[in-house]
């Protein structure tokens, strides 16, 4: 495959993991909703462990290009953001509930 | 959809970003390695900004939850990681080069 050929496969995968990303970042958003319906703590580190081990794992079987510490790395940041997005989506919902009394 | 439905989800999803992103880093080091064989720079700032243009691009076109500035500092460690990798697989090849000489 010729360097262009590689770099128009890079961009379509690019585009595939912005639609999963935002997807994840949805299903977290809704957790934090239903957390907070619950009246249960927003931020539960238990979770956030679980979900980077379970990544160190999937990567360390898949044995590269990407070192698992690399994968963490990434998801760190994913998991940052998705939080980021939470907080963004509680603001809201308490604006609109103050709204509301 | 309950709380451990959207973390089965999320898994999923994190299970699909992993595969993906080792495909596009392995994408990534071949770019390398013919770049190296052709002897243009590795290093080329203007195709990394190309790449950050259009995920912008794609990101404010599917509109959320997550901002482009989100979508693109997640895309700024991702590149990271593939410019980590790519150096990898070049110190590898230099040792292999050796070894032959």
């Amino acid at each position: 495959m010729s360097i262009e050929e590689l770099r128009g496969r890079i961009d379509v995968i690019d585009e595939q993991l912005i639609r999963l990303l935002n997807v994840r970042v949805a299903c977290a958003v809704e957790v934090g909703r239903l957390k907070h319906e619950a009246g249960l703590p927003v931020y539960q580190p238990e979770r956030e462990a679980q979900v980077l081990s379970g990544v160190r794992q999937s990567a360390s079987d898949l044995s590269g290009p990407l070192t698992s510490d690399a994968v963490v790395r990434i998801f760190e940041r994913i998991i940052d953001e998705a939080r980021r997005a939470e907080r963004a989506a509680g603001s809201l919902r308490d604006g609109e509930s103050r709204d509301g009394e």
